[in-house]
């Protein structure tokens, strides 16, 4: 089953790479008691990926600040190596975005947002969506129907529900 | 068991970047009759693979050319696009190295080559390995101890066995 508008996110640990290399970053201690504005690609790298839904997440970086988000993370099912590399190309580390490695994609099967395409190579994947979340709560969610459309689930879509 | 000198290599599918996005490439097809170099990193973007391994044969592609070699594969658990960006930062796809996803991992588990390393997110991924195929047998094999070294697998080693 899909997480809903009021469910809990569940405890996940995810990567990232810091100055030594991939280190474990825990979901509470980065959501507790904090607004989140968390938002997932089916991979770095990928068309759409790379040219609509992350940049228009670095666009509105700063918005989203101005109304009181605290942090904003990008998840993706690929390794902390290429999504630390796809972080620099893409402006997210200078725009403040976490970028998140899912790379078992315990986060995303847990909470239903799993698929796969295995003839373009991917798998186990997170669907395209955005969420605000409030104290670990997800209060607004906007999933794509499909893997390839950046449109609700966009910077500037989600901002315009705060 | 681990693919050794004298073994054929299993048929395998692996995608490649086309012009509209990926496509399978059929081993048997790029193998039949030819001379292969196939090199093989744990992940693209990761340190040694981008700095040290993929470089290594981006200096010396013209010189296996010059001793008869057909064609330069390179093999990664990774998916398409993030192999297809790396091609084009590393150099490879302008020296006319094949940039190969086994996305599944199938030809890499099918070989014996693989190994996970879960705490840096690098799950079936492929040892650091460099093969001279011919004909589709393995003429020459060699695999690195430990896949953080870039040593017995780098383009210069692999010539001198030529």
């Amino acid at each position: 089953m899909s997480i809903s508008v009021g469910d809990i996110l569940p405890d996940a640990s995810f990567t990232k790479f810091g100055e030594n290399g991939p280190e474990p970053i825990d979901f509470a201690s980065l959501s507790k008691g904090k607004k989140l504005v968390i938002f997932a690609v089916p991979g770095a790298y990928t068309p759409t990926c790379s040219s609509a839904h992350m940049p228009s997440f670095v666009r509105t970086a700063d918005d989203f600040r101005a109304k009181g988000v605290d942090e904003i993370i990008c998840i993706s099912v690929n390794d902390p190596f290429v999504m630390d590399a796809w972080g620099k190309d893409t402006g997210a580390h200078d725009a403040g975005i976490h970028v998140l490695a899912d790379a078992e994609s315990k986060f995303t099967t847990a909470i239903g947002m799993d698929f796969s395409a295995p003839p373009v190579g991917l798998l186990a994947r997170s669907k395209r969506y955005a969420m605000v979340v409030e104290n670990g709560k997800v209060t607004t969610l906007q999933v794509e129907e499909s893997p390839g459309e950046c449109t609700i689930s966009a910077g500037e879509s989600l901002l315009e529900t705060l």
